[in-house]
């Protein structure tokens, strides 16, 4: 079935054991990019790739300081004629509230029932492991690769890649590629090998209001002024109305309409709605109406609650008018909206609908622009080739709700086509207690990028003899 | 200016530097009874009162126990002929978050400015305090008190006196008497002595909206679920319109309406708008529209969110849809309100209002009905008379906002009269960081007690004359 090189199969089937402790132990480092505290843990997984880059045959391999957490690049560049691939993926990982829902300590990562179990098993340090390893399988029996890949590792991916475009723009002299090939997305319900051609773009705030310098007691005061938690609820619920539709003005005007073909397409994934709540535990699944749930979160823009918080939290009872309240609130945006042009409608629309009596203020904590993947592009004709040869099925078409700030960056700042080729499988609890990834999924995948490689480093060679 | 016995008085002034060091040492007790680990502070502070109740000349002193924090007791009945007062007070007191803001450690009190400053400074263990020194003045000077007073402060006040109800009911036997005198109220704007002839009633709620077992992607399941956060807001701003009227169907049923007599004597009160909202720092005073401030923080129902929280809430972004979000809600509420009535009154609009695909329950945290005192019983008229023979001008009458729920527990439980005198200044800061007390009020306040006494016990021997 697969099309792989005899030699690096043997190599990856060799080494299969040594590989997985590897991996564990990269997991282990709690390296959570929006901690203060975890700063010199983000930097120690730096460090770790930078040396196993180094030994496995890449070179320049290096931690490059920026502003925040380092990025780890390393390249290899001695296939001319070849072409030339940026591999990006993060080495960050999410926070792990609520640790009390994890049936483990998130970073003593173990395997149950085929599946490695911690925090970035999936998001992404599984991916980026999956990347260091297929080239090692190619280093380790050929001495070479097909092809000159550059690597791109970063530590800020889970806080919105914020010393990144600098470090592009500071680096634009040893970026130049064909190509951009991303591991941080997955595979479609039922584990089914995917390619990913559409990610919606972010925009976070956070939205603070303010009544008085200190608590009020409720039973003095109430009826008096303005409750800041009343009034940050008031205001949250005037940014969707009861059908699923954002009420800040303009927020739809530059959404590109869903075609007949697209719906169509997404229509016709086997996407089973029964299947899909037990899985997240979810009672009936709500949106924007007028949109089936693939089109709601893949292919419309949403708004969220990512958190809230104000006043009394504790055991009991304390009467109490809060001084302050305050909301995470982001949105997912589509092609075209642009999130610059969103925060300032946003701002505008909470400070009008802004109870009187109270302030409101609103921080733009990170955004990124949606980014839509060539899939006509020699890099994902060969992509999906490499994944119906590994895993024996060609892949579907999906489209992912997440943002991978990066790719936009890619995409905008360097003007690069960007491929998006993901193994996670989709209960993988990204974000969420317990994440996990299927084993299955890790050493089948790292034998799909070997073959991509392979299939670029030829066509490339085919096309320089053609020419 | 005041008709007090020079001989109380002599001794008041004498032992004013040990009675401050008295005060200050009870205040450094931190009996917090919201949260369990003050459990023991909370008895420690019980057995304080008890060994000084004891020592000064109370007979039967006794830290009872309950089901929860234990209620003090004590008393002297050897006036034979004189009235019998019970004096409650509370020894328990607020938690002190967000303790950040204190400038001081809440349980360090110390004198600044004229004020004490610590927790419970004001409410309420600088007035039960009060009434130990008011005692012993009198036991000190004569040996004896003029009229039969039996003490009963109790450790559950902040958290809805939950114990005492069953507390009173065990006891009636020793309980008989002609009216109750309790000392949790304050004085009027601008420090102004005053009697509060009415308590606002309580009903103290939590929300809990559930959505997901797990917290999901806020990328990947955006648009697909309901958010508990987004839910949660929308329930909140369902429960009170942008007019501050409570949108519970029936809320208002059985509200009394205010006569014109009540609004033109609250009218007529010198509350000074600007000054009122420069002392909390607030913005515009809002509230039912078509109520004046002191109607409206007085004798008009009102809802508030005590504290709400879900989801994230540290430094940066986390991009998650939360599992559950939950909210503490209270509602003040007035003659004839019941607050068991409003309760289910509320859950069946939590439910109604709920959006389709998460889950709310309503929890009853806690329950007060409204008060209010017979202003011309002949307590009440001896109080406004001993609060102008020692503070010197005849006090205003007023309401308090707040509850106490053992006032109405005296009223409706044992059917006795409530007496409301107060000594706290309006800037107290009570439940908030930062609370104080005024040091004169305290001090002409003792004072106020040993006159009240003498008065009740010379109306009573005189009543018993002509009799």
């Amino acid at each position: 079935m697969t099309a792989i090189d005899p030699a690096v199969q043997a190599h990856l089937d060799e080494t299969r054991e040594a590989r997985l402790e590897s991996w564990l132990e990269f997991l282990r480092i709690p390296s959570i990019s929006a901690l203060p505290e975890n700063a010199g843990d983000v930097r120690r997984a730096a460090t770790w790739l930078a040396v196993e880059l180094g030994r496995i045959g890449f070179e320049h391999a290096e931690v490059c300081d920026t502003p925040w957490h380092p990025v780890v690049y390393a390249d290899w560049l001695h296939a001319p004629g070849a072409p030339t691939v940026i591999v990006y993926g993060h080495y960050d990982v999410q926070p792990v509230d609520p640790i009390e829902l994890w049936t483990t300590a998130p970073f003593k990562p173990f395997v149950r029932d085929g599946r490695v179990i911690g925090r970035g098993a999936a998001d992404d340090k599984g991916q980026v492991h999956m990347h260091l390893r297929a080239a090692e399988a190619l280093f380790a029996t050929r001495g070479r690769l097909p092809l000159n890949l550059r690597i791109v590792f970063e530590g800020e991916e889970e806080s919105t890649s914020a010393s990144l475009p600098g470090w592009l723009e500071a680096n634009r002299a040893r970026l130049g590629a064909d190509v951009v090939v991303i591991s941080d997305t997955g595979f479609f319900e039922g584990n089914l090998p995917a390619l990913t051609e559409a990610l919606r773009g972010i925009l976070y705030t956070q939205i603070d209001v303010v009544g008085t310098p200190l608590d009020l007691h409720s039973g003095s005061f109430g009826g008096a002024v303005e409750n800041p938690a009343n009034a940050l609820a008031r205001i949250i619920a005037d940014l969707k109305d009861r059908d699923g539709r954002v009420l800040v003005p303009g927020f739809y005007d530059d959404v590109l309409p869903l075609d007949d073909a697209a719906r169509r397409r997404l229509a016709a994934l086997p996407f089973d709605e029964p299947v899909y709540r037990a899985s997240i535990g979810a009672g009936p699944l709500q949106g924007e109406v007028g949109y089936s749930v693939l089109e709601r979160k893949w292919m419309r823009p949403t708004l969220d609650v990512n958190g809230l918080w104000g006043g009394f939290q504790g055991a009991g009872e304390k009467t109490i008018i809060p001084g302050h309240a305050h909301a995470k609130v982001s949105m997912r945006i589509v092609a075209n909206q642009d999130p610059e042009v969103l925060f300032e409608r946003f701002r505008a629309h909470v400070t009008e609908v802004c109870p009187p009596g109270v302030t409101a203020t609103v921080q733009l904590l990170g955004s990124g622009r949606p980014v839509r993947t060539p899939m006509d592009h020699p890099a994902a004709i060969a992509a999906a080739r490499a994944l119906e040869e590994t895993f024996g099925r060609a892949p579907v078409t999906i489209a992912s709700g997440g943002s991978i700030p990066v790719a936009e960056m890619f995409e905008h700042q360097l003007g690069l086509p960007v491929v998006l080729m993901g193994f996670a499988n989709p209960d993988d609890n990204a974000h969420a207690p317990n994440e996990s990834m299927v084993l299955a999924n890790y050493e089948t995948g790292i034998r799909t990028i070997c073959r991509l490689w392979d299939l670029l480093g030829e066509t490339a060679e085919t096309t320089s003899r053609g020419t």
